[in-house]
């Protein structure tokens, strides 16, 4: 059984509970709506953090941390890792996925991508949480170019 | 990373969200979370299973289907088969879980028995969508004996 979807089904739910009954219209909704699926991701960003084997979460350098991010929270949520990762050296980190899960089931198109936001504020959540409960104290962003394709 | 962790973290989540901001209040509000609940258990069941391969649709029996729920379903969402299956080979089936795992972490007390519904609705769904998809209408529904507990 496809037990690497079950998180992705649950999540697409979670989106869906945000805005649905009546919630999520207007601007006003969609703040609110975002704000509550950054707060679920917060949360169980922190949670999973918490249960981190003690050793995992001494890190000498903040790229550690980042490089942990990229590799083992995204493996543990996506099953894979970011594809790229950028820094100025000056405390801003880019975390770039070309083939984000949570995009790849949406219809392609430029009008589609004012829907991407909802899709994307757990996982800024998630990130948030995780390095909070490692000590760091941040603020997550997220900006789509496009949505994932494909080309023949 | 806990990765199996992740899902149960997300459905505590759902679970918070389903009765959060003043929703959840009252009778009517507890019988609101648990229909949202369980829909939202529904769909993703529905889901798991129309990624299932073809092949694994086809059930000679029924009680087959059943304990492709007891081990596949239960070991893809909890990581881990039912303890027990019992029928009375007239359509009526009982799966038993000694510690499920989405009541381990509860405080063990006979006063705490009120609040296991809301964590069993999903999981009532689910097995209602997976059937669902399989050709199967069911009623699905959750009983609590005790929570579960550690003696020493």
């Amino acid at each position: 059984m496809a037990d690497e979807t079950l998180f992705q089904l649950l999540h697409t739910e979670v989106v869906a509970a945000a805005y649905g009954g009546g919630r999520g219209s207007g601007d006003e909704g969609q703040r609110n709506g975002l704000t509550v699926l950054e707060g679920m991701g917060f949360r169980v960003g922190q949670g999973l953090a918490e249960r981190l084997p003690r050793g995992a979460l001494v890190f000498k350098e903040e790229l550690d941390t980042i490089k942990f991010l990229c590799r083992d929270l995204w493996g543990a949520v996506f099953r894979k890792q970011t594809d790229n990762l950028r820094t100025n050296h000056q405390g801003t980190y880019i975390l770039q996925d070309n083939n984000f899960p949570f995009l790849t089931q949406m219809a392609w198109g430029q009008q589609y991508l004012e829907e991407a936001p909802k899709f994307l504020a757990f996982t800024c959540g998630l990130l948030r949480g995780t390095l909070s409960a490692l000590g760091i104290e941040s603020s997550v962003t997220a900006s789509v170019a496009s949505l994932p394709a494909w080309t023949k």
